[in-house]
């Protein structure tokens, strides 16, 4: 090698970074599935020499099957024929259509906002509505959840500001930073409803009522409760009475609402400086008119879905039961997510290679970065359409192929 | 006020922050447009007090009506039909479908590489692959085309490492930056084909002799050249005959094959780190089955259709003759892109609202921050679809509106 690099140093170097996951055992494999409308949770697997399974998932994030919806299919499609597949440009430079403004209306009155704005996804929305926010105040502090998602913790560097992490849901770490800190200073307070990886749920009126004492601006992730909870599904804040408390709700249309797609709802103020300032949001394509227009009609539909949300909400609780009783070592959750924690990433991906080999269940291992090291789980998510007969054979499975004496390690870990 | 901020305190805030923008004149209104199938470049657009009207858009991305196109359109609806609307979870976590898979198959294909690996968008990608690329090597150092775009400018900060920029398409500037550092640091030289504001293009062969010669990996974005150059639509590196000469090529889905999301190609190593350590790839909700499925027939289509490339291309020289002739003054490009100079984003804002209000003509005002201040301009994208008389009568409607007098710069200048 010459002093300059080659090209045969840049693939060794990224080889070299590819061989450190396989030594560390979490390497990525990603599972080929084909879902098919009107078998979920069954689906279909593809191994890399293209042979075909039918296997059920247990890990999907389309939590209320509405991916799969007749009223959303329908919307699409209908969408695509009339208005066509893309919307042609970023919102500012011929991309924002009537689905655009509709859905973001709509979002609006979901979480009984002003005013919502919609993002390429969740993470787009994050990074940008807090990373724009907290750089327009000048001097600002953060305060973050210390298992806040990627996406928020990506907008909090993207802020510049000075952050604090707060312990897990810990009002009283949170209430000693704030003390830390100059009253004077402007100052933000990011957190979750419901902890995707945990399944656990943050004490929000407590967090809302510290947030006015010291005079911060609230920002609440709600993507794993959106559809799911609250009388019109629009979280866990709508079902407690709180969503008036928050100044930022931010949701997701790519999860209980079966599509694609982040949104921010918030003030007309705060709404209108994340339009005209944040460049993750001014710098892409807009998204395209039929998924809104699919989104449009999920929303809607779950407005008044109540029935299907207390289905999920059973079904969940028959897992946990089922599971319980068969001596499966759960994560108590208060939430339709059910972690079975391993611990090991080795034997995370084992556990799920053979699940899926043997027995056609499919549920992914979450390893670190998702989890930190040591908490390594399989994450079932039930849906509505999980039967009991689902249920109890995921069990049994899961009873043949789990570590009988692994120590696993229920507390919760940060890296 | 008390010591602490109040609500009353930041919705101030944020209203002043919008006033700035009203006061430097660039506070930008959102066009809402309904494009119709079948119809364009006409379509509709609506007054916020709901008055319908029929226009001609000047200004989509949508460069060669892909959107529009009914083999995209049935592969849409075909695959929302059968497979559902979204893709149920991240990448990782059962969001990966037999759709991304083959897609990912075909744009590594189409652009000579080894494989390809799918982003939320266009400006995820950049951001995501120039972020983890950079920041995995040590001591990595980026030299950036000064006209580059936002999302690889985001990008490399999200690097942290060290950056110089060279002036546009400055290959002694290039060279001399390059001097100044030390040989044995890994290099990455980050800069587009087409620029998208100023519809020039980069000279690509001489910065892959200046990478090799120095040891810089080359990054490519081809987002306003993907479908439209190239005997297959691989871009103008594939015009030119350079793709292998490039480490990484990305472009997008969202322009010129008509629908969404991002994407990059490169070798199998550097495509496999990026999968494997980009949170902005990693945490996100998978691109819905239906959408990849109409790129994947859009990309197919147009790998074939060098008539509709050569068409695009008389209809941007037909644009321009049309407009010298009639003596307005344009950007000379070399591409499909016609850039008319104002130079104030005041006057570009309300020569648009007289195009659009008066005339039925909607082209975007171009103000800062998508181009520095003081080259403020209309930025013209002619279609395929769009006829001599619908130039003759843009031309005529410009003429009419346009500040006879203004002195407008015609260079170019970076704020």
């Amino acid at each position: 090698m010459s002093q300059a690099q080659s090209k045969e140093y840049y693939e060794r170097f990224f080889q070299a970074r590819i061989e450190d996951l396989h030594k560390e055992g979490r390497y990525r494999v990603f599972a080929n599935i084909e879902r098919m409308v009107g078998k979920y949770p069954k689906a279909l697997f593809r191994t890399e020499d293209g042979v075909e399974k039918e296997i059920a998932i247990w890990c999907s994030n389309d939590y209320l099957g509405m991916g799969h919806h007749p009223v959303v299919i329908d919307a699409v499609c209908d969408a695509v024929r009339k208005n066509g597949a893309g919307a042609g440009g970023t919102r500012n430079i011929s991309g924002t259509t009537n689905h655009h403004i509709a859905l973001e209306k709509e979002l609006a009155d979901l979480h009984d906002k002003e005013a919502g704005l919609l993002f390429s996804s969740g993470y787009v929305s994050n990074e940008s509505a807090i990373g724009t926010l907290a750089k327009l105040m000048p001097d600002c502090v953060i305060f973050s959840d210390e298992m806040n998602h990627a996406s928020m913790i990506q907008g909090i560097r993207q802020s510049g500001c000075e952050k604090y992490i707060f312990r897990h849901n810990d009002l009283k770490h949170l209430r000693s930073l704030l003390d830390s800190v100059e009253r004077c200073r402007p100052k933000m307070i990011a957190f979750e409803s419901v902890y995707s990886m945990d399944g656990d749920i943050a004490p929000i009126e407590e967090i809302c009522d510290i947030a006015e004492e010291y005079g911060a601006l609230t920002y609440l992730d709600e993507v794993h409760a959106v559809g799911m909870y609250g009388s019109k599904g629009g979280g866990i804040a709508d079902q407690r009475g709180l969503m008036n408390r928050l100044d930022v709700i931010e949701g997701t249309l790519g999860k209980a609402f079966g599509l694609m797609g982040g949104y921010i709802t918030a003030s007309q103020a705060i709404v209108d400086v994340v339009r005209s300032y944040a460049p993750g949001f001014i710098f892409t394509t807009a998204l395209p008119p039929a998924i809104l227009s699919g989104a449009l009609a999920s929303v809607r539909h779950l407005k008044t879905a109540n029935d299907l949300r207390e289905k999920h909400q059973e079904r969940a609780a028959m897992l946990k039961q089922i599971l319980t009783q068969r001596g499966i070592q759960i994560m108590d959750t208060e939430t339709h997510i059910v972690p079975v924690m391993i611990g090991d990433p080795r034997i995370c991906k084992q556990t799920s290679d053979i699940l899926l080999e043997r027995f056609g269940i499919y549920v992914q291992p979450i390893n670190y970065p998702t989890v930190p090291r040591g908490t390594e789980r399989l994450r079932l998510t039930p849906s509505p359409f999980h039967t009991d007969e689902d249920m109890r054979y995921l069990a049994d499975c899961l009873k043949k192929v789990l570590p009988a004496a692994k120590p696993v390690r229920l507390v919760r870990q940060v890296a």
